[in-house]
């Protein structure tokens, strides 16, 4: 499909089929997705849980009890499920890690470059912890981005995602242990494929979206 | 290209070729893009400020003095640059023209489903602005992942993309008069072409992403 065709095809999918799985090749394509998400300087302030088997997506299922139940059957009839989570901190040490990362991919030739690469990201950083005070808001933002491109690229391998701030975040935590690891559970997005009966998922359901004139001053 | 050619060819592009202009069809699609995006409850609460032409583009760059001098030529050599702006209140106005334009869409063939999904378009406003008190990063965050499907979609039509925070948002909300407006700048991204000098844009640049065992667990 063209980016125009896959743009129709997405739909925020409703009814999952669960007798349909996704393939190995494409779980392995989700997780390089996941991967190679861009992120303001490249701080990737991310971990991925990924849930496919029964008993994971049980687990899973412990985010959607309660007030949030309405969303379990997209949990357990999904083929997979992921919880992007957002770290809670953002410090030198981290900053340090992932400049090593960036050195050993090979993209710091000279310590000028690597010094220089660091001071920005640190004076980027500090913007968020000192003037704005909005390091975790921007770490989710990061977080965010990462859902937009996962969302389009899934739908590009014509696999069907639904996106769900609707979970208890700190159920998740407290399930997978999120906190002391230094994250939190943010959005989950399951994956699979839509059943023919799915209301959300026809032409006779047509995306609304706001009209142009609202959306865009040209200049 | 297929889904791992598109991560593969995509890069934060460094220097833009100032001759290399898109094409009208391909900013035709660009909108659409920003516009079919996905967001929580469909809320949409952006909307975008797209320079194309070179008075256009001089008045974008009023968000890169001072500070942020390092990304002025990003603007003025790039083809296109779009504001990202989040709206800065949800209130039932608002819901209510979201709801209208699902009704006119076609989205809501009775009364019930109307006044069903108002009540949950509500619900979940109202965990935003009484329990987590956080309704402006709410908003800004579905910007966000408007920006991650932008960035993958305009790489899939293999058009480059620099996304940028380092802008002065005040500047730029005082030029376009977006507060007044109930919108607030949040992240401009440039697009056109890379010059082949690019150094960022090259396989001798590889991607630096943090390892799978980092990123994932798996269930």
């Amino acid at each position: 499909m063209n980016l125009e065709e896959t743009l129709n095809w997405r739909y925020t999918t409703k009814d999952f089929d669960p007798k349909q799985q996704i393939s190995e090749a494409d779980m392995s394509q989700i997780k390089n997705l996941l991967r190679m998400s861009p992120s303001s300087i490249n701080l990737q302030p991310w971990h991925f849980i990924i849930a496919e088997t029964k008993v994971g997506k049980e687990r899973m299922a412990k985010g959607t009890q309660g007030f949030f139940h309405f969303n379990e059957p997209k949990v357990t009839n999904a083929s997979a499920v992921v919880l992007f989570c957002a770290k809670t901190s953002v410090n030198e040490d981290y900053l340090t890690h992932i400049l090593n990362t960036e050195d050993k991919a090979g993209r710091l030739p000279t310590e000028d470059i690597k010094n220089g690469l660091f001071g920005a990201m640190n004076a980027f950083t500090n913007i968020h912890k000192y003037d704005l005070k909005d390091v975790q808001h921007w770490a989710e933002k990061q977080v965010y981005l990462n859902i937009g491109c996962f969302l389009l690229g899934v739908a590009s391998l014509k696999i069907d995602a639904t996106p769900m701030e609707g979970i208890d975040v700190k159920a998740l935590d407290e399930e997978f242990g999120l906190r002391e690891k230094g994250y939190t559970a943010l959005v989950a997005v399951s994956l699979g494929y839509r059943t023919t009966s799915d209301f959300n998922a026809t032409d006779k359901n047509p995306k609304a979206r706001l009209p142009e004139n609202e959306l865009f001053t040209t200049l």
